[in-house]
């Protein structure tokens, strides 16, 4: 058993049912037929008035990993007939997918994804496309509206304790990519190129403890021998003020940053922006964490604040932990298929989208279209497509976009959103979406 | 470099600040004080009146692995100095860890995870503890919820799709270890044992089009054929009536089972039980699903339904996505240490716990008290230590409880629990917990 394989095929992030629906299509002949499949929310959480679509570079990934190997093989086989096994062991999906690019903006029922291929090929990658587009997309989604409540201020992720481990590095990076500055998951540094931040926590501190208290003017002092007076000191794990003065009468006015992680953090950090103003240190960043969200984030916007540090809110999508999106299959040789489930209805037909904007820019409509009919009138506005290659034929578009380029384009998004749009409070979607039957 | 290492080392899933932290405390010698970190939480989310500890069996595989070769020392030499990095290339954990078994209930300031060595060994494990406890806790402690809601009746978990594709499997072991019956996730199979399920999707139904519209008992047909007439269809695609119908016209009165996967599930269930008995088919077993929660499972206890399907509510712990555990250092070199944070207290000492029942099995409190001092008086409560021995001098202890024995000790704590305890409504811990100082 080869184990470097045995920890990348991602053949088994999947649901049982999958596999059996692909046995019995494979035994009715059904299996072969042409199909299409599409990723779509059917609304956005909580009255959000956007979403950020993120996950597709990771989910390319894990497409070109979703092989079956034999532990993924001695699973399968103990509820799959022989013919079936035999398919999956030569499986790779040789089909075609068109998304929108990651850090577009969607809308309900932009067609996120568009996977077409033999029903087969594309029924055995519902959970893998989801589970990495539900969560990158949450969490994306959260962080601009983060973002943009902090209006420019540095903001660092640091949530990774608040989810599960390898959610951790996929967290901060949907995050970097909605605009977030640094992350302080290591993993994420190595394997997206995410820059890294942090310094020092209360335990650090309370090391510095003899037999007569604590000694926070040695953790201090060694922290700052360790990592240059740019460094950011722990202030508030006794007593603020105390804090502020020691860590200055330590470092010098040149003390890089003080972070606050407790407390009343608007008023507290008035106080320490005056404290260490007083004592010279004018160029001291005051950085603040501590349960903050987007709301948070906002309320804090007249006050003194250098940098946010984000954790728990983050991770976990600031009440929305899941984007909810669904994969359907909407299309089966070339006709139009829907389900008419009470309040589960979809629309049947492969699909495109175009967003219209002003000449100024803002975007004002999204028209989601048939494939197989012509581009819809744009009466003079200006039309964007959304749907980009990303496979072809089975093969994975070279020229991915870095992650550089889906932060210009969440930034660009956020701008072109009309002023409600960026509001934080519940509301209808910032762009209305027409649906061209 | 080894491919099979850079997929399994866990080194980096890991915040920068253990390593910077570290730098420091190996600098100025404090890095070899004998330390012990606890991690608790400091309150239950949302009024909930129990937690379901899970986590550390994973945590320990976790551990194994936490090692720095090449790939793992090539981030941390960016901004690290050559003294730290030659110690984090010998790095393996030699201290001792104690903690609250799989499955056993938790409340505010039980001591979860004792982390007893030196600060440097100590320091470096908090995120990736922290990750996977609070995450498999948090959907233990939901899905415990689900299972005492439910009443006996059989629950699947299939929440894959809504949840970053790695916790998916970890959701589902946490789920199955709180009393769940099974998964539609196939790594969670492979991996932890954990029994599979699930049978069709929408999709399958919608693949047997033909120019001439749906034929739903074409689709029916062909999966009684390739999975027995044991099986359960999802009659819910386009008309349930006519769905129900065809099911039965097609699989005979032995059908294994009907999914219902929107609308009112509770009329419903009582409609197709009818029509199912109708129909002679008085053994087809009714399987619910769609956006089920705690709530719903218990609005539905006086329905004909015979199994549920948790799919998102589950995997993002029921509006509860991470346990809010922190990991404390709370004693340096035999003094206790704890911080004064504003609403950020923590108690300083090793501590232990035990939990008191009625000699009727009903738990009453829940006491924690210093590892330095004697076992608190019990009043002629019996009572049971809750620490458990999992790592000695760096040697994880190998007779560790199987999922089995989780299931188990959930279940028989469910049972101990005060009638209120088990109320889904917020309110208070069911339990209160003394701390002797």
């Amino acid at each position: 058993m080869d184990t470097a394989h045995v920890a990348t095929s991602t053949a088994l992030l999947t649901d049982q049912y999958e596999l059996t629906m692909l046995a019995a299509a494979l035994a009715d002949g059904s299996a072969h037929r042409q199909c299409t499949f599409e990723v779509f929310a059917r609304r956005l959480p909580h009255g959000r008035r956007y979403g950020v679509a993120a996950g597709a570079g990771r989910m390319l990934d894990a497409l070109a990993e979703f092989r079956f190997r034999e532990p993924e093989l001695a699973v399968a086989e103990k509820f799959l007939p022989a013919d079936t096994m035999n398919w999956l062991r030569d499986y790779e999906f040789r089909g075609d997918i068109d998304g929108y690019g990651e850090g577009e903006l969607y809308f309900p029922g932009s067609p996120i994804l568009s996977v077409r291929g033999s029903f087969a090929e594309c029924v055995v990658l519902e959970t893998l496309i989801l589970s990495i587009l539900n969560h990158d997309s949450a969490i994306a989604s959260a962080a601009a509206r983060m973002v943009s409540a902090a209006g420019g201020r540095r903001m660092i992720e640091m949530g990774s304790r608040r989810t599960h481990e390898l959610a951790a590095p996929a967290s901060a990076r949907a995050a970097y990519l909605a605009g977030f500055d640094a992350t302080s998951n290591l993993e994420a540094v190595r394997r997206y190129g995410v820059p890294g931040a942090g310094t020092s926590a209360h335990a650090f501190t309370l090391l510095h403890t003899g037999s007569d208290g604590a000694h926070e003017a040695a953790a201090f002092r060694s922290q700052i021998e360790a990592l240059g007076v740019g460094t950011t000191l722990l202030v508030d794990t006794f007593d603020i003020t105390q804090g502020v003065a020691t860590a200055i009468e330590v470092a010098g006015p040149e003390l890089g940053g003080v972070r606050i992680d407790s407390g009343d953090l608007g008023v507290l950090a008035r106080q320490v922006r005056d404290q260490l103003d007083a004592l010279g240190a004018t160029r001291t960043r005051i950085v603040v964490s501590g349960d903050l969200d987007e709301y948070s984030i906002a309320a804090l916007r007249a006050e003194p604040v250098d940098a946010y540090g984000v954790g728990t809110s983050l991770v976990t999508g600031s009440g929305a932990p899941t984007a909810g999106m669904v994969y359907k299959l909407v299309e089966v040789e070339g006709v139009p298929v829907a389900k008419r489930s009470s309040h589960k209805e979809s629309r049947g037909g492969t699909k495109r989208a175009v967003r219209l904007s002003r000449h100024t820019g803002t975007i004002v409509e999204e028209i989601v279209y048939p494939a197989s009919g012509p581009a819809p009138e744009t009466d003079g506005f200006e039309a964007r497509e959304l749907l980009t290659p990303m496979v072809r034929g089975g093969k994975i578009i070279e020229d991915r976009p870095p992650l550089q380029d889906s932060r210009a384009l969440v930034a660009h998004g956020l701008v072109s959103l009309p002023w409600e749009g960026l509001k934080l409070s519940p509301g209808e979607p910032a762009i209305p979406t027409t649906f061209i039957p």
